[in-house]
């Protein structure tokens, strides 16, 4: 005999489909939706719907967005001379909470992996080009510092490089914080490399 | 500068609204939707309407169906002379996930908690009394072993044993595969008091 029925089994079957959500997590949270109000529940489903809905990727820059040119890229108080290049929309997130950065993004969605049939035509590359005008002085590849993140900004150094911009790697150290007994050789000889004059 | 567009923060709050989900969980889990098909945010949307439209209490014992009779109390192969009643919807998920026991429930929806300005009216104790006619044999009370769960078994049992039906507690002892270096003192003295003789 079943222990739920089917409509809370389905809800707990949504919940499980979640990334890090168990059976048990998955129970837990259906039943909070239980607990709850019905304009609780309406609000979620809402929010559901209407983020997948309203957002889609910017026209330009494609990173996620609810309007046609996402914020960054119609903000003009930006440096627009300059654009970091990312897998993700969640990286551009990282980048905008060091509160450091001040140009503009964009965003592949995804990296060069033959292993998953996934080439640069499937990726943002086109548009990144097309971006690439006399007004750029800087592309900055901040993909991630694994195989595929290290290849597809090798790939794209020597596509954007004859276009005569100057193109940059984000730096590879010792995390701030982190303590050097517990780097690995690759990231310490890394750091070593990347070594900075103190003035 | 909002890191996220409107549709996407409001997802994110709503997910972190849910029980032990943190603020970067919510995050990751609105992007998981972000990433996904239309159609998989709609069957997740519609999931958390319909079930909380389609689930109510059983007209009888209060748990959780879809029905107006649940499918434990409409089932003539269980025993309907017994009655475990217990404070949650889960705590008959647990029961029944034993498959050893076969009589019906009953779902309080609480314990009383003068702290929490919860008494007896506001739980489903009118409704059990009702049920206990000639045909119920006997009571158990499945209250969790706190102190609001042993108050309120001591007011059922108070309030039940007039009738002239036998009343039972669920045992206290050692959960089966715990260890007894481990165990609290009151816990143990329970399992002493509560020892049974082997054959």
């Amino acid at each position: 005999m079943a222990y739920y029925a089917v409509p809370l089994s389905k809800l707990i079957e949504q919940f499980e489909r979640l990334p890090g959500i168990g059976r048990k997590t998955a129970q837990r949270l259906a039943f909070f939706i239980m607990d709850g109000t019905e304009s609780q529940a309406k609000s979620f489903a809402k929010a559901i719907l209407e983020a997948k809905e309203k957002m889609h990727t910017c026209k330009i820059c494609r990173n996620l967005t609810d309007k046609e040119v996402c914020d960054v890229c119609s903000d003009q108080a930006r440096d627009h001379g300059i654009i970091c290049v990312v897998e993700d929309p969640r990286d551009v997130v990282a980048f905008e909470r060091t509160r450091d950065y001040k140009g503009l993004y964009h965003v592949l969605h995804g990296v060069i992996s033959p292993m998953d049939g996934i080439g640069p035509e499937q990726l943002h590359i086109k548009d990144l080009i097309g971006r690439i005008t006399g007004d750029v002085r800087e592309v900055i590849l901040a993909t991630n510092p694994d195989v595929e993140g290290e290849a597809t900004a090798m790939y794209l150094s020597r596509l954007i490089k004859p276009i005569g911009v100057k193109v940059t790697r984000i730096a590879y150290g010792i995390p701030v914080g982190g303590e050097l007994e517990y780097a690995d050789e690759v990231t310490l000889s890394r750091a070593l490399e990347g070594r900075s004059e103190i003035n």
